[in-house]
């Protein structure tokens, strides 16, 4: 881990950690799916599951990053991804992120058509059927995700502080060959990282402080952003907990040279962070003021998403009897 | 902004600022440009108008950049950018930057090929009156500099202190992807980075102390630098006042897979640099020496366009009755 | 593998592939001598072995990085890293380079004092006694190049193509923090890709082909490179065979801000590069015009590596009886 992927405390932007896990998965998948004869194809990220940053990770450190395929159905790979950070000054080990990342194998000849998946080996009987179940889950959220995004993020003139608009924050990015596949179209970690960097600008806006992710979920991607485009991806802040903050991340790609396309969602996520002190413990953030009704309409859905979590970690943590 | 954005003292370098500026030009143009059915174009950067660097901006802030179209003639754009820096912790903000950029469209099946720009609607009828204007004056010096820039950097052996061959330094840099356009022509931007850092490098051997830039002359591109050619960028100093300094930087391009080709002068400019103390105060500079005729010649030159920007800088500040 | 690693021809340039490897072996290295309790430290390049590029690698391919520790002396470390290059659209993997790299542990604290390294563990008792040899043939080298590179390349006005003048090629670089360590000094792999750049750039301008590493000489590391210094990397064609070109390149570090410090040599190597055709075959190069006594005798000796390493190769591969 070098100066530029980290903030200016020395910790990685969770960005960076998120380019990796795709870069590994998008290498395992593509792989598997050109492991029979056949049609050759490269594999395009189309979903990344809810994922926490269990530990920061330092400036000097060495990432591991594994990947192992878990499932396949008939058009896509899940991929799990685990990432430990090693101190090879102190020898210290930590699990940083575990991931789980769905792929789509897309034809080379033309990457418009979705090939057939070749099945993986299962060691155990349940991997199948877990699998499955997860398989089917995730679709069906990508279907309700599909049609969430509509709005876009408006500017405002002379915010109060701690609002929505005051924190806001949209970067335009100009797709270029390095950003992108052999086949022209961007990697789904270079999104993902643009993403996260804007959520870290929100954050560090409303809370002025050292800020660190914690948490991203689900990312869907759907559509892929080919070379050539313009990209905006747009951060506004949704909810804040105690010691959180939920940020929205819209990203849309806009055809520049090419008219008869229109601008359209490219992928859209929530990105959860957390405000540190200079001795790295965690900080109570200043309060959200949501101001339109459709803040606060999306106040009380981050404060679901928050609760509804907050349950679940405890439910692992402390397993009823 | 990064660690790798700036130099040893955290001031981010010049460069990295007109290379933001003209990727903002060039999106917003190369948009303008294809906003109506016809051939698709894409916008090459013919001309930055003198700019001046009005405040430094650090690592960790945030830049703004945005950019508007003020004025069409038949085969070109006119952008003014405009760069502030933001401290998202204490929530200051700065304008740092004002450009103005000319822009040609070039055809993307033919980039040898000027294609005609979409006229732009005015608010106010002046506007079309003043742009023209503006255009007539950049165009009438395009052609007076196309002849100034003869000559070359000459190497010389053993050169004393503060003499323009002891400071005097050049780059090579081979054309990579990352560099070019999808269209396989080096981005303006990219040529602007690289010419900062040799003045910077020329302007640090000279004083040896943390420098900045302060301002860019206009600087033309007389032609595309295409793909796989190797750019050598040449500083040398022609004048210093008693707290600044002003580097000449010319770009030649080598097409060197290209036998049928030759080595051409791609664009220059003058670039004036001041020296800081760990304080961020100005420094005295140590006096250039000129030694041959046509360094003498320079350096009278330098002092004429010293003394005209200082009076015009007077007159501003402070209005005639 | 990106379209950044790679020349216009998508052969990965052997810079990438050199500074991959050093990466590699940094880590294994200071994680090794900061396995037992004792002075923290990080260990720094001081030499790499002669070694060969046996195959190309491609953009789009993965490349597999292996580092292993062979041998420990009181104060230094050998490594031995492997790379492949996997296609992962056909499954084929190929070995692209084996390297031994020697490293050196410096202390935190003060990066000018050296600390001792604790002995690897040996699995057969051969292996220590193997390992003592090469590293008295490497000591004894590293003290007859330190003598070797005292001149430095001289620029030289309108020269005759095919000389060594036409083709030498400097190119300045201002070190930056993603350049170094985080204890301040340049990592070993970025100077030899740099070295690599320079070797390509003028391998290209004597032969005006698409050009390939095919082979890297020892490279000694005589001192550090610090952080806030101008390195001036130099190379020149010393050596043409019917279908290869040796090319010498000198780094040399320049520390700009520090007036106290002279500018002293860093390090220096041999590059070979072959020229290939569009289909991938080796082309005959033009023959190198030596016309100083200087170019004489390098030719010379360049001669005189050439036929050595060939008599080698063979020697190799059809072992005598």
């Amino acid at each position: 881990m070098r100066p530029d992927d980290a903030n200016v405390a020395g910790n990685v932007h969770g960005g960076t950690i998120l380019k990796m896990i795709e870069e590994a998965g998008a290498i395992i998948s593509t792989r598997h799916c050109n492991s029979q004869n056949g049609e050759r194809c490269v594999a395009a990220l189309a979903r990344v599951e809810r994922t926490d940053f269990l530990s920061p990770m330092c400036i000097g450190e060495v990432a591991h990053v594994s990947a192992e395929i878990t499932y396949t159905s008939k058009h896509s790979v899940e991929v799990q991804v685990n990432v430990m950070s090693e101190n090879i000054l102190t020898g210290t080990k930590k699990l940083t992120n575990k991931a789980t990342l769905w792929y789509v194998p897309l034809s080379l000849k033309n990457v418009d058509k979705v090939l057939e998946v070749p099945p993986v080996v299962y060691s155990r009987q349940e991997q199948e059927e877990e699998g499955r179940k997860r398989y089917e889950a995730q679709k069906l959220e990508r279907m309700e995700t599909k049609w969430r995004n509509g709005d876009i993020v408006q500017p405002v003139l002379n915010p109060e502080p701690n609002t929505v608009s005051y924190s806001q924050s949209s970067l335009i990015h100009l797709v270029g060959p390095s950003d992108c596949t052999l086949h022209g179209f961007v990697h789904g970690g270079v999104t993902m990282k643009l993403m996260d960097e804007v959520a870290g600008i929100v954050a560090a806006r409303h809370c002025k402080t050292n800020i660190v992710t914690a948490s991203v979920d689900a990312i869907n991607f759907h559509d892929k952003i080919r070379k050539g485009c313009v990209i905006t991806i747009s951060g506004r802040m949704t909810f804040t907990s105690n010691k959180s903050m939920e940020i929205e991340v819209l990203v849309d790609a806009d055809p520049v040279v090419d008219n008869s396309q229109k601008r359209y969602r490219a992928a859209s996520a929530f990105f959860t962070y957390v405000s540190l002190s200079q001795e790295g413990k965690s900080l109570p953030v200043p309060q959200l003021v949501p101001e339109t009704e459709d803040e606060k309409k999306r106040f009380e859905e981050g404060k679901g998403r928050y609760v509804q979590m907050k349950a679940k970690r405890q439910g692992r943590a402390e397993p009823q009897p």
